[in-house]
């Protein structure tokens, strides 16, 4: 099983901790590849950033996962930027590490909430947990102020700020779980458990155990809808990966 | 890894149907052992059916599923009887079939409709999607005459009602994705997925995979809230092993 | 009119002061009959004993309800195990404690808290109240640590307490009237009224007169759809009365 | 128990029939006092003439309520115009006959449909039912062509049609119940209700039955919040009631 | 362009006000004619105060908005009695002013608050936001003590209060921009707008720009649903103007 | 007033349409500059089109619309990809069609429904909606084969399609209005309003003539939240005008 790990954040150190972390979680017949995006942000902190980071996110898989030997694509940066466009396109499984954190954390019972870097994202993850459909399963949205990057350059430094983070979730907003969202906080989750008196949701790991199980079930691409490969439409100064990827038919 | 299956239809050959199905989806190093309710109907199809497979679940579980080496529990019955109160009282992850498909489902993206048998679940499993908060992504649940008992009884008889079962789900309810739920079902999708364009999701094949990625997450158990072990009550006129559990403090 | 009581808390104590409080709210020819329910918890504090108790009060109504002179049947217990599954299986209206209370205070207008005793239940009412499709009205649910049995032992020492929790729902909530939920609470609300400045709600009036209004109405019973009488199954294990209602047809 | 049934519809036989139903279905012990609106259409069938009976309906309260032997106060126009306002500036109980047969619908479990007369109220009751907060619970609202006021003339032509679309909500949307609403439909549910096979929902029955329980409920009139007496106001043009009532302060 | 500008609240110089601002808004070729409501309460700060300016709204319509020469209507008092109504039966754009407020605020993206004079009005306005079909768009309602009336008679001293109102909205309900609602409080939005940070939105100027491109637009006047001119009907004591309206075709 | 149109389908015919007809709308002083996007699909019909189109939206924005003569934003096309990034990033007011359609359509009352072309819009537009917090809203929407791309390429043969899809849109859906959606139907609205029994708003006309309105609004941008301007961020192989606007301070 081979794993196509796409990171949107366009600074390969947080490549690497995603890599690095999710060899740690994944089966052990189970390949990673992981990719940077090769436009945009740094890291992805705000709307602006976000919106380019869909494009980096299609362009990394035009170029790294059309491969026969691709079984699925985790899209390895909180918030999923472009998700449904990559599930459209691709013609493998697409798991986002939000949506498999929101996925996973429901299946806990009870509401979930989420941690993570970034005061902006408070905002953006709520309107995503709403497109997702899941807004009455969250119990709310927790951000500290430095960034999923920052909190990965020096991780010992947000623990306890994170544990503070989880703990105002369970004791102010009632959660049952709660997930660890941004790349940059992986392998965070263990370092921390014993403090935090509810399960916690690790997004990396989430999105690997659901991507092998999808591998595993052998889903099927949709033929037929909005998620569809689509037809093939002329395109303009896009990379040759995306030009071929969007004016060739997928067949 | 073993995982403890619990049918609370009071029919050992849905259970026999159910274990077999599941040795086919679980992984090699998986070991599947799976109970059969000892109270209640032979065949839930009916609300008051349904109440008492709740306690059945509970019981099954109090008495096979509290040893040290159960690691999760599949509630397979499509529906999830007593759901939330197993995940309550386990010490071990539970995941419940209903549960588990419509997570895995909302993965594909887009919209999901259920496709089972007899048709009281129509309203039942609405509002069990409803419960979950995911209603926002249910395209409809479309029911056809026989009982899951009956399909796995005679389940080529069934194939081309369900087949046309998920073409409607696709084509009037804009379903992206069908779930084929009841234990009854099982083993089916395979047979009649490349009849239907979009992906079909087993119930049981899901829930067993979302228990097993629970297992590896070493997901911890909630220590406050609803979904804690609750504290010891006196009961009367319960199986030993609920009178156990129940008026037992779980450390 | 002849009402059938079942408290699905296996104490009989608990049975007597409901069915003492009830004589004092229904009307002057309408009998009581309160019944306890035969197994499960001795109080209903957590979800599993809830379950259980589902099972509890539809075998209480078995062996109670079916009889021709019982006109209506309420639920004594706030939360109603199986309120639907009894609604469906019996040939009377079936009336919740909780359920009636939501609709008496949702007809003062604007939004209803609930106060009731025992902490597992905030969650868990939150969850009855969306079932019913009522969550917009709800202000919000206080619970107190002592659970309704404790109150209903001792009930001068709780009233401080429970006064300062329904002024909580008013000030902090914005509650336009309070439920006193629980049926060990029956009877408090007229002792403390005048130190609340919103209506209060006792579950078990609004229950009494809903049946009794019920009764007047001569609601028949539906014959379609998933509330009507079920076809019969072959059930296993339960007591006389339960397997003589679900296997035989209703006609 | 004294009940004040005000018909905002400015027709006096209207009210006629109203009270001449309202009286087979009270109790022996209720005096009914029925009022015709001073001011206003006919017969309420548009948003206009709805936003003025809720003027007429508030005059009438003024006029004829606030008498210390009324004891709740029936809004006898399906639609219930200025129920908040009455419910706001009375001091006793008020019921609309939307309102309370949407409540007591509710209690029947499942979803309930309305049939009415009228095209347009169609969509006037379906936003009536969302300000309820109870649009979860609603399976549709079915209008036929003629209104209210051509039934009340000539019912008997009106049955046949009104069995028909209360048959269609059963069928066609999934109705567990169905609500006859209107003051011109009084009285025809028990000669349908054999001819329809769910519970048939009437809605001045409904309404009288909630204020009689109202009253015996002593439910008190909310000291805090919008619905607590006003402050008094200075008021131009009104009616030597309103302005009696409005400009001075309720104690 | 010709804009009819309706205060149902029956004091002259708060419709002077209305005029004053609303000319510094509009644009040099709109001529604005503003009425004050016949009947009422002086200033509308209660649900039955509310309810009568529904039908002083329409009587000022029909008294002096049928004209050929009026292009469209602007309800002016915030929470716009009969707007709905108002809509139905005039053949020109009607604009509320809580209205075109809520929708120019959520045309800045985010959540919006209301901030207004008057503590009834935060129910009040929450409803009619739900109404609207936008209350996931509310960040909140922050009521001050004052009504609008006595912020019109004495802005100044108004201020301080309104900007910290304002600022609760932005840094404790998280609003991206706020309403300031309310006649009385026309024309105070650009006096506080550099303390607060974020989008200050006023209600009359809204209104009038919606208006004005609403006859920019020549929206038609729909000829079906419950929005088209309604049947004449036969009305009893109204005045003159609403006599015509209502009970002669509308063509 | 300068308003600057964005088109990010990177077809220059339909910028110079999108400009022609716009010019028709807008006020005599308002000069508009029409600009096509630089990168991405010719016309956008699928979701990975729309990502794209994201990144286009703000490439063309950090080229254009960054002067100091720029006083609004209009994103012309029909779904509004990355509006809330541009809302973000931009210091002026931006609007896109589709929001401003469904602002304005909404402002007509009762419920809107939307016609395009392009199948896959279906689901993506019944997305933003939501994401707009308006579904209650929204009647439907009805797609019609051809893009608006071939629309815009010969719009005679279109229009009794148009026709037709509006009017199940009423007939069928029950909307109050309809919007014509795609900047390919520009221009379409007043050949068929007569045609059609609603108010039709055309998408480009709400959009010029929101932006107007918050020209003259003087709409301050927002100091706080998740649409201030965000803070400098280092990106890579951006167009140099994303690169100045990303990663220099916006003050």
């Amino acid at each position: 099983v081979k794993l196509l790990l796409i990171n949107p954040n366009t600074t390969a150190s947080m490549t690497d901790l995603v890599a690095r972390e999710g060899r740690r979680i994944a089966r052990p017949d189970t390949e990673l590849v992981a990719v940077t995006g090769r436009i945009g942000a740094r890291y992805v902190a705000s709307r602006a950033a976000y919106a380019i980071a869909g494009h980096a996110a299609l362009d990394a898989y035009a170029e790294h996962g059309t491969g026969a030997d691709v079984d699925a694509v985790v899209l390895a940066c909180f918030g999923d930027p472009a998700l449904m466009a990559l599930k459209e396109i691709a013609r493998q499984p697409v798991v986002g590490m939000a949506e498999a954190a929101c996925l996973t954390a429901a299946a806990c019972g009870g509401k979930f909430a989420i941690v993570t870097g970034g005061e902006r994202w408070g905002p953006m993850l709520r309107e995503f947990v709403a497109a997702l459909g899941m807004s009455e399963r969250l119990a709310g949205v927790h951000t500290v102020a430095p960034t999923g990057a920052d909190i990965a350059r020096d991780p010992d430094r947000a623990l306890a700020m994170l544990v503070d983070a989880c703990r105002t979730c369970v004791e102010t907003y009632g959660a049952d779980s709660v997930i660890l969202g941004g790349a940059g906080l992986a392998g965070i989750a263990p370092r921390i458990a014993d403090k935090v008196p509810v399960p916690l949701v690790d997004g990396l790991a989430a999105a690997i155990r659901m991507a092998e199980s999808a591998v595993a079930a052998r889903a099927c691409k949709t033929r037929v809808g909005s998620l569809a490969s689509p037809p093939p439409v002329e395109v303009v100064e896009l990379s040759p990966g995306l030009v071929r990827l969007m004016s060739s038919t997928v067949e």
